[in-house]
Order: structure tokens, then sequence, then C-alpha cells
């Protein structure tokens, strides 16, 4: 069993770390390779996903991600910022589907912006498509109609794209509420339409998952007004980006929470697929200690379940962080104190 | 002075009766011509935007707009939907500058799924483009690479159009507290890189503004944990749609919030501009009696203060409504019992 691990930038390295100390401590005899990716890529080797970094995350079962973002390369070209990183890796090696499941811990309740009644109902997974969109459509700039300079971008989705992420959502729903509600924005968008149609006519294969249809502008006032209402929900790159950030902040604790970016192949036990705690690299709190690694633990718990078979162990890291929370083990992001390590050995005792 | 009055769907009619009868109450002369609009024209003339109705809503000086949306006509083509007369008068209008302020009314307090210290610190007000973006540009079905069926839609912004914007939301943040955040996505999309660069140029002619940045995923997740922390928020037309409708919801009180669609006409007293409720055409609970006229009320106020020049009369009505709540006239969309004619007794009283 191979595992890529990429640190990346900002607070990456240091939460990145405390997940590999877990994986360690189950002495499960995976070989860990540790590789360079995003602004700290580029300030080595002068690319922010090197090509060694790709052939070595190709080469693995499975990617362990901390974060990628750097102030100090905003004004780099496009195709040299850390974010290519992450968008190179998920279309590189067609990491078509984003899970990120949102869920109040217990004893956080208290620490959503929503009130408690409202916070605690939230038992969601988002499913976002993360292959197409407007994000890998051509882009560039041109001259406007009226002879400015104008920045265009195309958004769109193929009925193949569409039907391959709505049977991942539909088999999720299947294995939790047996609710999906599809996001999209048919009312204006053309790829919006598209993609109606292709959920509708996935649906026929899942007649035990009741199907919805929202407006995107609808379902981030849903997300406010009553989250506990949606089981599944699936949607495409770009909406998923933000719909699934704000389940996140609903959820009080965007330090606890993590991903699973999943593709086409076959591991020998499981499907190969990418795990990042969706904070990101927070640089202005990035070397400083107290970073909470409770995401990218938790991440390398997805990693063990999906990618490697490790079921059990997925759960015991599960159980362990659990266990740390409810003993008062909180990071500065949930009002405590520990640090980065100090959650790190809190953790590992309770393993 | 003469307002068009456009009804529209669902619950458009019987919250435009109510708004119309205050404004006749302030008896200003003003003549008001009606004109139908939406799944409603669709019904009776074969066409969601009537050319008839288009010229009486350009001749006036200001636009009362009710809501469209109709479930009946889901199935039409597109060019014919009820949404392509809202979408068919802004862009044939100009009228590109969405105002929605957003902001916990006096009493409401209670009424957010925030916590009650989180929502009342909300003060903000959304400026949103409305003629440019994904709305507008090419948009239509294509064959993909892999020979499956393809929706696209392309996504633009032109120097002209967002310097237009921009300007609108500096002078905004001006006469408030002099803070501007502009959000966008451009790690990913061209169009928000020149989104950006544009802002930031136009910032140098408003020294006295503080400008901000934020991409829309941290944008819909702050306006979640500190809502608070934002004065003036600028943003293209589908993220605006998005966050405005996001913002109104941490109010809690989506029966209560209006908007201005201003465009670049003067008219003898103010801005050529059209005005509308924010919460849509409510099929499910038209035509019951019960709707919350309330926010096409206050929608008439910000006419008559935009477009009429008639700021003392726009406070008199704001103020009306204010008191009409704190005497607990509330709607069911906020847990009391007042229908929609007694609500509008209730300001008629109260002006
Ligand atoms: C870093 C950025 C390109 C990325 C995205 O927009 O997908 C991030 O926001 C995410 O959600 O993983
Ligand atoms: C009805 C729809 C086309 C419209 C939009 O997306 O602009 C609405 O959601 C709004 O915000 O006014």
């Amino acid at each position: 069993m191979k595992v890529a691990v990429l640190p990346g930038d900002g607070i990456g390295p240091e939460v990145t770390r405390e997940a590999v100390r877990v994986i360690e401590a189950l002495d499960l005899g995976i070989s860990l390779q540790e590789a360079p990716v995003g602004g700290a890529a580029y300030k080595a080797h002068g690319h922010p996903l090197p090509s060694a970094t790709l052939d070595i995350a190709r080469d693995s079962d499975g990617i362990l991600f901390g974060a990628v973002g750097d102030p100090d390369c905003d004004a780099l070209e496009r195709h040299l910022r850390p974010e290519q990183a992450i968008l190179g890796l998920r279309k590189e090696l067609t990491l078509f589907a984003n899970l990120r499941p949102a869920k109040v811990f217990k004893g956080l309740e208290d620490h959503s912006a929503l009130r408690p009644e409202v916070a605690s109902a939230i038992d969601l997974l988002i499913v976002r498509e993360l292959n197409g969109d407007v994000y890998f459509g051509e882009k560039g700039f041109r001259t406007a109609p009226d002879g400015s300079r104008e920045g265009y971008d195309i958004m769109s989705y193929s009925e193949s794209e569409v039907r391959r992420i709505a049977h991942v959502a539909f088999r999720a729903a299947q294995g939790r509420g047996k609710r999906l509600c599809s996001v999209d924005k048919a009312n204006v968008l053309e790829t919006s339409q598209l993609w109606r149609d292709v959920v509708i006519e996935t649906a026929a294969d899942y007649p035990d998952v009741t199907l919805t249809h929202m407006y995107v502008d609808n379902a981030a006032m849903q997300l406010v007004r009553n989250p506990g209402q949606f089981d599944v929900v699936v949607t495409g790159n770009l909406f998923g980006d933000i719909l699934s950030d704000q389940a996140s902040m609903c959820v009080g604790s965007i330090g606890m929470l993590a991903s699973a970016s999943l593709g086409e192949r076959q591991t020998a036990h499981g499907t190969f697929g990418l795990y990042e705690p969706i904070h990101g690299s927070a640089p202005d709190i990035a070397g400083k200690g107290f970073a909470n690694p409770m995401a990218t633990i938790l991440s390398a718990a997805m990693l063990l379940r999906h990618s490697l078979g490790k079921s059990a162990e997925a759960d015991r890291i599960e159980t362990a962080v659990g266990k740390a929370l409810e003993d008062g083990v909180l990071g500065r992001d949930l009002g405590g104190s520990a640090g980065t390590t100090e959650i790190g050995d809190a953790v590992l005792e309770r393993l």
C-alpha cells in the first residue's frame, strides 16, 4: 500500500505531519512518500505541480493532501499559481467526485453561528463534480464589442460528465437517507438544463431514491434556514465550491472537516482518491503551532476507508478524534487552547 | 410622475396590490399604469414580456415589480419562460445595478436561523451587477469531444461593465461605512481576474473607501460565520444571485426585503429603476391571502426615494412598516397570523 503525502503551503505541512504520525502509529505497513506541491513546489522547483510529484501521486493508492495557497505567489501567471496544483491533480488523475460530509460533532453544537437546534440537525453530504464546469473550459481575455478588454470563461457540462457524478450521488444516497437534491441554475443556464435532464434520466436506475431539484440561490438560503432538510446534495464544480464551504461553516468547525476526491481507478482494496482538509492553507497562522490538525487526521481516516480498504482502522481514528473532543481537547478555532502537536498527541493516546 | 406596475405571477399580484394602496394613499399625483408580465403575460399574450409591457416600463419613471415564476411554464422553451421577463427588463432597460440591503428589523432579531447576536450585527448592502456575466453570454448545446451532448454558457465581463458597477459600489460605500468588499473567484476565473483588476483601478478615485477582496467560497462562509463584518459587498451577476439570497436569509425575514435595480437614465427627480421584493412568486401560497406584502411596500418606498425624489414619503412608509412590526403585525413567515390585506391596512393606518 502506497500513500503519497503532499503537505503543500501554509499550515499544510504542520497539520499533515500529525496525520502522518497517526497513520504510522497504526503500523499497517503503508509506505509513505512525500512530495512538494503548491507554492512550496514553485519556490523549490519552478512549478506548483512538478512532474515528479504528479508521478508519485499517480503511482500511489491514495494521496494525503495538506493545502495550497501562498500570498507570495498572487502575482504569478495563472498557470504557475499554487491553486493550479490541486486543479491539475484533480484533472490529471480524473478525481471527479468530491465528497464533503457535514455533520455537527458531539460537543461542538454551540460552535456554529447557527442556533444550536438548527445546527445540530445538520447531517448532509455534498457531492461536488470536480473535473468540469467553468473551472476547466476555455478561458482568456479578448476585446469586447465596445472595444474594452473582456475576461471570459466557458462553463460547460457534457452528458457523460453529469451521468458519472450522478451515479456516485445516487449510490451515496442509497447508503444514507435515500434523498438526493440536485442543485443547478436551470432557469438561466443551458449547462444547468443539461445537468438537470441527465440527473432526471439517471434517476430511473435508482427508484428507491427520492430526487428533488433546487436552484442554487434557493439552496444557499435553505442551507441557512433549515440545513437539516438535506441528505445528499449533488452539484457542479462552481456551485459545489460555494455551497460546500457554506455548509461547513454552518457546522461551525471548519478546522474539523475532511473531504475525499475520488477517481475512476480501482486500487487493490478500494478506489483511488485524494484526501484533504477543507480549510485551506491559512497563511496568517502558518508556522505558529496552533493550526487544528483534526480535519487532516480525519482525511487520513477517509483515505484508509475508501482507498485502502481499512475501515476498522478508519473507525478507530474517528473514534479517537471524537474522544479527544469530548475530553475537551480543542484547538483555538473551537475556543480552546490545544496546539497542533498537542492535539496530535491526544488523538494518538486515544487510538 | 409615471410608475409602471407589473404584478406578475404567484403572490406577485396580491402583494403588489397592497403596495399600490400605500402609494395611492400618499396622494402624490403619481399615475400608475399596470401591465402583464411573466407566466401571466405568456398565458394571456403568448410572451412573458409583451412589447406593450416593455413600452409601458420604458416610458415610466420607475417600475414596481411583483414576481415572476410559474411551474406551469417549466416545460416551455427557455425564451418563453416567466424568468425571461425579468431578465429581459434588466437587459433592455440597462438596469445594471441591483442594490440589496440586508439589515435585521427591530423586533425580528429572533427570526434568523443565526444566533441572535450574530444576526443582529448584520447591516450590509449587496451591490450585484445585473447586465453581464454568464447570464447574458452566448449559450446553447453542442457536441462534446467524447461525442455526447454538452450544454454551455459563456461567462464574461468587460472593463466598462465592471467599471460602471464598481463606481456605484464605491459611491454607496462612501454613503455608508466606507468599506467595500469585492467578491470574485480570481484564483480560477479570468472573468474574475479582470473584475478584480478593474475594481482595484477604480479604487484610485475613492481614497476614502477601504477596499478588500474575497473569494466567493470564503464569502459564503463568512456570511454565516460573521456577517456583521461586511459593509458594502460588490459582485457579479451569478455570485450576487447566490450571496444576496443567502444574506437575506441570514436576516431571517425574506418576506421583508426589498431591492432596487437602477439604470443609467436620469428621471426628472432621480434615477430610473425597477423595484421588487426579493422573495419571488411563491406559487405554493399564491391566492391564499397570507403572503407578506411588506417587502413590496418597502420596494415602493425605494422607488419613491431613488426614482421620484420623494425621500420624505419613503421615510414615512418605512416608519409605518417599522411601527406595524413593533405593534406585532406579523405575517405567517414571521410566525404571526396577519393576512395580506390586514398587513396592508396596518401600514396604511400608521402612515
Ligand atoms: C483552491 C481552489 C482552486 C479550490 C477550488 O475552488 O476548487 C478550493 O476552493 C477548493 O474548494 O478546493
Ligand atoms: C428569476 C431569476 C432569473 C432571478 C435571477 O437569477 O437573477 C432571481 O433569482 C433573482 O435573483 O432576481
